[in-house]
C-alpha cells in the first residue's frame, strides 16, 4: 500500500461536534457555522441529524437546515440517518448522502444504537437500498474500532468483516471511527491495514478523537498506508461535555495545519477555520479546542510579553 | 533508512521545562521530581543547567542537585553547560555527560545564546575538548530546526551543515529542536532526511515542542525514517509561561503512551509518570499539559457522569 494521491476531508463538527455539546445550537446558527466552513474551503460537510428530536435536541431541524442551506453550491451536504425513518426524512429534504451508523463492539452498538451490530447492519442494508431506490449515496460509521468503552479491546479481524460486509451491502465510504480516542498509531495502521483485504482502501476513511491526543499521528500512520479520507470538526467539537479532558473529534484546523504545504495541501483557509471555530465557540460558550487556535490566540499574548523573556545565558 | 530497533526518551521536563516557568522549584523539589522520574523507568535525565542564577534563577543549585542525586543508579543525569565555565561547574559537580547549545537561525542564536551560530560552534568545541579530557561525554542542542520564531523558515541545509560540524567536533548526539513547536510531520521528516545525510542517524534525537499539536506526529515521522531518540518533557513542562497557549515540550506521558504496545514499547509506566506529573504541577500550581493526564483525569468525572450520557437513537 502507498500514499494516497490527495486528501479529503470530512467536516463532521455541525453533527458529532454539536450533537454532544450542552448548548443547542438553533438553526440558524448551525447554518451561518456551515457558511462558514464552506467559505473556508471545506467541500464535503456532515450538517445534522434525522433522529429523534426529544433524544437530540442539537439536532432538531435538521431538515430545515438542509432546506436552508440548499443555495450552497460545490459542497457535499449530508446528514446522519441511522433508520428507514431517518433515512425518509432526510430524503424529503433533498439530503444527496446520508451516512448509517454500526459499530465494532457489540456492548456499545446495545448501548448507543439500542441493537446488536447484525441488527444494525439490517437497518444499514435497509437505508442503503431505500437510497439506492431515490439516488441517495450512503456513507457507513464503524464505531469503536480501536477500543471500546464497555469492552476495553476490539478485535481488529471483527471491524475487517463489518467493514467487508458494509462494502459489500453498497456504501460508497466506510468511516473507521475511534469513537473513545484510544488508538494508538502503530495500532491504527494495523487495523487499517487489515481491513483493507476486506473492503478497497479508497473506500475507506478515518475518523479519529483527540482524547489522548493521538488523532494526528493516527492520521499520519493512516495517510502512509494509503488511507485519503479523514473526518474532522471545526474548534476540536465535541467528547463527553461533563468531562473537561474528553476531548471530541481530531480539530479541523489542527488536520489542516499538518497537511499544510505537504503534498496533501487541503487548500482550506486556516484563518477561515478559526473564524468559524471562534464563531460556534463564543455561542457555545466554550474554548476552541484546537491546538492551532490556542497557539494562534496565544502568540498574540506572546508578543506582549515577549520583553520579559529571558535569556539562556546572562 | 528504515526503522530504529528501539526508542530511548531523553525527559528534559527538570531543565527545559523548569527554566522556563515562572515558579521557581527548589533543589529539593527539583531531586524529588527526578526520582520520581527515574522510579518511573526513564533512564536519561537531563536535570538541569549550569547558568548564571542571576539569569535563571530556575535552574539555581543544579551543582548542589546532582550531588543529592548521586546515588540514582542506572540513570544517565545530564546537565545544559553551555560554555567552558558551566562545563567546569558541572565536572566539578561530577555530571558524566553535558548538553550544549547552537541553533538553525543567526537571530535565534543572537537573542538567545548573545552570539553568532559559528562562535557558538566555538564554544562548542571549546566544551567538547574539555569534556574529552574529563572523560565526559556531550549532547548538542540545535534550535530552531522547523523555523525561528524573528527569521519565520529556516533553511534545512544548514541545519544540516550545523549537525555536520557538530558531529565532526565529537557531539555523542545532535538533538534537532522545534523549539516553537512550529513544525508539521512531512517538514520534520524531510529535515531529518536530509540531516541525515551529515551526521549519522543513530546520532540524531528529535526534540519537538507541541505548541501547534504536531509532536506525536512529528516522532512518528521521525520513527519511520531511523531516528530512535526522542527528548520529551513530563506534564509537557515549559513554554512561555506568559501564553497560555504556547505549549512546551511534547509531554512524556503521550510520548509513552504512543509507543506503548507497539514494538518501540518503552516499558516506562504510565502511572508512575501521571504521579510525577502531578507532584511538580501541584508545585507549581498549574494543570499537567498532558493529554494522556487531561483524558485520564476526565475518565473519572466520566464514570460520575455517564449515567446522563444520550443514546444516538430514542
Amino acid at each position: 500500500m502507498s500514499n494516497p494521491r490527495s486528501v479529503r476531508l470530512v467536516e463532521v463538527g455541525p453533527r458529532d461536534g454539536l450533537q454532544s455539546e450542552p448548548v443547542v445550537a438553533p438553526v440558524e446558527v448551525r447554518a451561518q457555522l456551515i457558511e462558514k466552513l464552506a467559505a473556508a474551503g471545506l467541500e464535503d460537510i456532515e450538517v445534522g441529524s434525522f433522529v429523534s428530536e426529544r433524544t437530540l435536541p442539537q439536532m432538531a431541524g435538521t431538515g430545515q437546515l438542509m432546506k436552508r442551506l440548499d443555495a450552497l453550491r460545490g459542497v457535499r451536504l449530508s446528514a446522519l440517518a441511522p433508520n428507514l425513518r431517518g433515512f425518509q426524512d432526510a430524503k424529503a429534504a433533498g439530503a444527496p448522502d446520508v451516512a448509517v451508523l454500526t459499530a465494532a463492539s457489540e456492548s456499545f452498538s446495545r448501548r448507543n444504537l439500542n441493537c446488536s451490530i447484525d441488527e444494525s447492519l439490517e437497518r444499514v442494508r435497509a437505508v442503503v437500498e431505500a437510497a439506492r431506490a431515490g439516488g441517495v449515496s450512503v456513507r457507513a460509521y464503524i464505531s469503536c474500532v480501536l477500543g471500546c468503552p464497555y469492552e476495553g479491546r476490539v478485535d481488529v479481524m471483527r471491524v475487517a468483516e463489518i467493514a467487508g460486509e458494509l462494502h459489500r451491502i453498497g456504501c460508497r465510504e466506510i468511516s473507521l471511527g475511534d469513537t473513545i480516542g484510544v488508538g494508538a498509531p502503530f495500532a491504527a495502521r494495523a487495523m487499517v491495514e487489515k481491513v483493507a483485504r476486506a473492503a478497497p482502501i479508497d473506500r475507506l476513511a478515518g475518523h479519529f478523537h483527540d482524547t489522548y491526543g493521538q488523532a494526528l499521528a493516527n492520521i499520519f500512520a493512516c495517510l502512509e498506508v494509503g488511507v485519503g479520507v479523514f473526518d474532522c470538526a471545526i474548534g476540536g467539537l465535541g467528547g463527553c461535555p461533563f468531562a473537561p479532558g474528553a476531548s471530541g473529534n481530531v480539530a479541523t484546523e489542527d488536520v489542516v495545519y499538518m497537511l499544510r504545504d505537504s503534498r496533501f495541501d487541503t487548500g482550506v483557509d486556516l484563518d477561515g477555520l478559526r473564524d468559524a471555530a471562534s464563531f460556534i465557540c463564543d455561542f457555545l460558550g466554550r474554548p476552541p479546542q484546537s491546538r492551532v487556535g490556542r497557539a494562534c490566540a496565544a502568540k498574540q499574548v506572546d508578543a506582549v510579553a515577549h520583553s520579559r523573556h529571558r535569556h539562556v545565558e546572562g
